[in-house]
């Protein structure tokens, strides 16, 4: 059952890993005990998702610690790790916020990193769940048709996060009132968490979707085929421009044409009020490889160079309201 | 060098196509002499772009009068045939065009009909020549950052023609005329038209491109690294809306916000004026294993379907300009 997907946790001495790469043909984990096996596996994205990045951050700093110890690695050097860890991915607030958070703990010993690393897990599936609630209410308040055919860009649910998820935590909670009739699912290229990942959680609960190229958002939309989009988010601005997958402003901009909701769903650890607005947001570049080249076979010319940023901005005015723990923010 | 490009051409006693499913790494040529091998070739996009296709439904007339002489047809079965390539897509209005145009030809022969079916090819290779120029002169006359950066979806170079390019003719006319920095690609899930077709059309020019995937579009255009957005079109409605590989009208979106120009390139064999509006075009829908599947490989779960509509329809009132050979007309 879908309840039991655990994208990460803590097993004996290390931080075991759902290796993403390889869903849905295969279900493989990862066995993670050294600093640089971690920040691999975030890097090429074993471990990806803004919530996820964050129990990953947590966690990391107990496999530095647990390896320094081993390694008799100095204070300079467990911290020179930790940052490393810390800055393996520039985007998502979040991996740099779990760190942040167990280190004050680290003076106590590894145990007490990994309670409080077990916490960041709890609350987030705690806050998970009740985005789902609060997202789901919000949209029964102000989308009249039943059932609901749903939109979502990349993959927010369980796997992006410590388990339930955020967006897909809407639309399970939407599927668990009855309400849902199908959920349009972009297949979310270079690296295609759409189609691998959210169909993947989907068809594992049962709930019908249609997987789409991503160009066909925008005319799904417009031709009334879809009453609300859900994402998630990467990093929210102080003013509510929100980082979140390639592809994710263009949803947005075929919701305001076509005047039907668009909602972001986060957590409270996705906010980042230290950044103003959302062209400071670092936006990270992924090696061009990924566009050029699918499923390993190279489809472009040898010449062909690509662009491959990971992430775009929607700024706050194509945002209907962004979900989190505590409720609704309406933009 | 890329004006030897031909995605077909009548050879001897058949029609000889460059098999675009295998480019850009083989070059492998297709000579059709049977009804069956063309309409297989159509479907499955060995040709295509609209005013390839109405080439080849020109063409096809004549290799369905050759076969049906070999194999004894009577006229109702000649008929039929002909129908069968008339109708083996519904939504680029040039196919049907190509076979219309030579019809009334048929009672003089094979060679009447093949003669008109050149006058096709050599009147499509001229008006791409003078859309090119007068796209140019529009963007020219329009967009004062020089070099320009032009962003392209799908393909509609030489090989979606008979010849030169529509969208793709007016970027390689700015490319002559030297006051073009680079060409974004996008990639064009499901088929990869842009990153297979378009990168290879320019690698061959030497033209500075970055293939892209479709989703970053929209942001590559909001954050302002992009002049102008330039695509073709397979039918356009009396009132200008245009239906064109799925994934436009999102780009026109973008542009739309953006302030920048969203640039429709067509021949006026592409020109539907039976069609009132947009929304009276029909929409081919392709089978779902071109989104499910990449390159082959299954890469969503074996429960889920797809959406996979070819095309969509951009409304006029997002579209800047419409270019054909005897013109520009705005909207």
């Amino acid at each position: 059952m879908a309840s039991e997907i655990r994208s990460l946790a803590w097993h004996d001495t290390g931080l075991r890993l759902l290796d993403q790469t390889a869903l849905p043909q295969r279900v493989v984990y990862l066995d993670i005990t050294e600093v640089d096996a971690l920040i691999d596996a975030i890097r090429r994205l074993a471990v990806r998702g803004a919530p996820a990045l964050g129990a990953a951050g947590a966690y990391g700093v107990a496999v530095a610690m647990r390896q320094g110890g081993r390694e008799g690695w100095d204070a300079a050097r467990l911290a020179a790790e930790i940052g490393r860890i810390r800055d393996a991915r520039p985007t998502a607030v979040n991996l740099a916020g779990g760190v942040d958070r167990v280190l004050p703990f680290a003076a106590e010993g590894v145990e007490a990193v990994l309670a409080e690393a077990d916490a960041v897990v709890r609350e987030d599936v705690e806050a998970n769940h009740a985005i789902g609630r609060h997202g789901a209410d919000w949209i029964l308040s102000r989308v009249g048709r039943r059932p609901l055919r749903v939109l979502t860009h990349c993959n927010t649910g369980s796997l992006a996060t410590a388990g339930w998820g955020t967006a897909l935590g809407i639309v399970r909670e939407l599927h668990a009132r009855g309400v849902l009739e199908v959920v349009y699912v972009d297949e979310t290229r270079p690296l295609l968490q759409g189609s691998r990942l959210t169909a993947w959680e989907l068809a594992q609960e049962g709930i019908a979707h249609l997987v789409q190229p991503d160009g066909a958002a925008a005319s799904t939309i417009l031709r009334g085929l879809v009453d609300v989009a859900v994402i998630g988010a990467d990093r929210i601005a102080a003013n509510g421009d929100t980082a979140n997958k390639i592809g994710s402003v263009g949803v947005a901009l075929a919701c305001a044409d076509a005047g039907i909701p668009f909602v972001v769903a986060a957590p409270l650890t996705t906010f980042d009020d230290a950044t103003a607005h959302g062209d400071e947001i670092t936006i990270e570049e992924r090696p061009e490889s990924e566009v050029l080249e699918v499923a390993g076979v190279r489809v472009a010319p040898v010449e062909s160079r690509a662009f491959n940023p990971a992430f775009d901005v929607t700024p706050a005015r194509l945002i209907s309201v962004i979900v989190n723990e505590a409720g609704v923010r309406e933009y």
